[in-house]
């Protein structure tokens, strides 16, 4: 409507950002400069129970999403109910995703090929803590990877070898929902320093109407991650696993020409050290990570392994937190795969990163 | 420029939004989640008198549209001077559609159909009220609907029979104009509890130029609107009427080989009693809502009416505000036409709404 | 991340924006109505060193883009750096592009052909002053305009006779980048009421890893632009004058078929005058302006120039600031170009401007 300004400042609006800029150097080659991603946060505190938050994403300076909105009802001290767009808690980086909060101009790559970050889907769920266990949880229904579509008179799928479940997020977009999905996640933060994750998530794809009857039209996921995060005075360490067994990828193939995996996995180890004294306002983080990730860490059926989906990556560099949420980063990536004649680009690459 | 933050807050600027997350399902095939829409609202008061409103809509995640941006001028009490991106007063929805202000998880069907809601154009305007009267007035000149296109060496037309005049909205992005259209509402509020509107809408479509001077490249179009909305403690009502005559769409239709009905009709009447007590701080409406509507209430020439085109719609459901400004919605629409082998499915909607 | 509202306001975010909505009349055809650009602009200071702001700009609707994106660090009082994406600064309009600022619904032509505003690239930088010479300065490293790429077996240029540079913009969009490019603005503030710059940019285009080995897959760019803004009581003046010469612009015609002139040229002088009482709140200009531009300035090789290319506008009309950050404004131009049967029609224009 056409609302004359009314000032709900200062009580119950939150704006916020966070964004990436990069420059990726491959050896030999040109290089790229992008604004990777910009994301606009608004919140809105309704009363001492209700809130809403949205981000709006653009990425690459001109496509847009809306990448979550979500009404959080508290219903106590220790359980909220939540409703709408939500990410799904797996592992470390999808829901914490701001480059000031991880090391590497670019997120770790298992949080790209087998976790599908930024993964969000529209859902419903509960969110709390119990405390004297030390433990927050989360559970959600969401919506599911969509699996196929038609194009003429084939059959496409989403689904495939070499990106894994990524091109099948629906994101909420006019998305298709045949069967729910379950996503869950609990954390442990009883130590000092440290917190550990357990996430899972089990369902079904969504075909559409017309094709969920064939043959290979859906396929069944069942991922598990586990997840570290310790810091002790100068020193950080993170690491993560994740595993996801997949039904049903042989007639999914079939009937797509695809070559899908029947398991995906990945994990990833970082360890850095704070060169700057604890006293200093700024800090400048050294690190180092190791990461081993397979879209065909096993096949079904006749697809054979292609050893190029087999990829290690190494990376060690600098992040520079000129201000509290402001870092400079710098680093330079080892990347290899397991394929005869690999020919996986090493890079440098170059970053900033925003957020408040 | 490059601006560097100079801090206007706490003075004039206001940021809002609202948002709709919906859930389709109609009976016997998939369901459909989407975030429907997320609308940002930016306004400033530059002083007394001066104020500039805009709204930045997402739609289904990746549409972006700016949906209002004008700015009001108070030259008294009760006579204000309005031009940019506005809506046009038409019925209730039009004007006023955030998700907490209506049952039923989508907007009335007249108020889609009938109606081109969000119906919006550039214009300019006096809005203001008569105290003594108990009347409130708006009154514009905007750019009116586009018509015809080219398309190879065929003329295209944007008006149909099945979604009448909603393919022909310009909304402000590089539209043609030709010829100027008129549109005013009277709303009188002299009654406890009741809001009587009167809307008129007076015009002719754009025709490019190289199209204009053809037989039928235009067609005039009268709409008039009559609308009540009533609260009486925990009961509340409210209704529509909308007529649209369109002239010349023989020529139209000859021009272009559409099926532009001449006359376009829908009303709709919703009551709704809120279950909980008035002193809760929560609202819980139970309502009903019967609508009929049609795009082909009257044709013109040889071309029959269509049947399919003669729509009812009758939708009951709950609409609980678990915050003032957060509400969850649940309906069951039957919906149904005048053709022998009515093929419209009934569904089930559930929805989630806020508005800061 | 799920980050829930925090409440940083009051202290650190800015969020401001600017807009047009012009109405263009071309003699003896149909207007045209557009929101052209509504921008936001988010801000925030980290802390008293560090600040971060972005635009986002929304054309014509339903398009959009990251305008700009860059942290600035102070240094020290006189010496800042700057990182992302910013605008180049080159002549006036460029960096000061908002509608309250320029007289005229339309900027000048010479900052749309000429200087191919907005004109933004991500790069790094230093800016500041030199208080005891009244001087500013501002100088980058930004990368560059593309300049070829691939469309089957042919090669395709972005740069061109009729639009000069325009085309060739990366705007941060994965952009390649080869070699660096660099920019730097002096201006001069040390007589009352005027400002005097003096712009610099240097470089080469940008041209894919695939054809930059090419004959004519690149070219060089100087362009170098002096401008002046004058103001005393109700007096206001101000003029630019930019000249770029570009090298190897045979062989890249010979490689894209191109019709890329040498040099390119243009420069505009402006007059306004208030016609309200300098105590009045509100202000009226009067202006003029005569603009030259052409982009045919110079041609290399057998290419002869096209005098279609050489063009004059001039704009007279008024601006009435109706409040401190709106303004309305009409105009008139008359448009002429060297051709022997010119065609560019004269045409009328209206807007609604506003800034906050």
């Amino acid at each position: 409507a056409q609302r004359i300004l009314s000032g709900n400042y200062g009580k119950a609006v939150t704006v916020g950002a966070y964004g990436e800029m990069t420059y990726n150097q491959p050896e030999g080659d040109n290089g790229e400069l992008d604004v990777q991603r910009l994301v606009l946060l608004f919140g809105y505190k309704f009363n001492d129970k209700t809130q809403f938050v949205t981000e709006v994403e653009f990425e690459h300076v001109e496509e847009v999403f809306i990448e979550q909105a979500f009404v959080n009802y508290a219903v106590g001290d220790n359980l909220s109910l939540r409703g709408g767009l939500m990410l799904v808690p797996m592992g470390i980086v999808n829901e914490f995703h701001e480059p000031t909060t991880f090391n590497g101009v670019e997120r770790p790559e298992v949080d790209n090929v087998i976790v599908p970050t930024t993964w969000r889907e529209l859902g419903v769920g509960v969110t709390g803590r119990f405390p004297d266990a030390s433990l927050s949880y989360q559970a959600y229904i969401f919506n599911g990877f969509k699996s196929v579509t038609t194009s003429g008179d084939d059959v496409v799928g989403y689904l495939n070898g070499s990106s894994g479940l990524r091109g099948g997020r629906q994101k909420g977009i006019k998305s298709t929902v045949d069967s729910p999905t379950f996503s869950a996640k609990l954390d442990y933060y009883g130590l000092p320093g440290l917190r550990l994750g357990l996430s899972g998530y089990f369902g079904k794809t969504q075909a559409p109407d017309d094709l969920e009857e064939l043959d290979g039209a859906n396929v069944g996921i069942s991922m598990v991650g586990i997840d570290a995060r310790y810091a002790f005075q100068k020193f950080t360490a993170r690491g993560q696993f994740i595993y996801t067994a997949l039904s049903d990828t042989e007639d999914y193939n079939a009937l797509t020409g695809n070559n899908l995996g029947s398991a995906l996995m990945g994990y990833y180890a970082e360890a850095g050290y704070n060169l700057l004294p604890l006293t200093a306002k700024q800090k400048l983080f050294a690190f180092a990570r190791y990461e081993n990730y397979n879209t065909h860490a096993d096949t079904a059926g006749s697809l054979e392994r292609n050893d190029a989906y087999n990829r290690t990556d190494i990376t060690t560099g600098l992040s520079y937190h000129i201000a509290p949420g402001v870092v400079i980063k710098g680093d330079y990536q080892f990347r290899d795969n397991d394929a005869e004649n690999a020919d996986v680009d090493n890079r440098l690459n170059f970053g900033i990163g925003v957020w408040f």
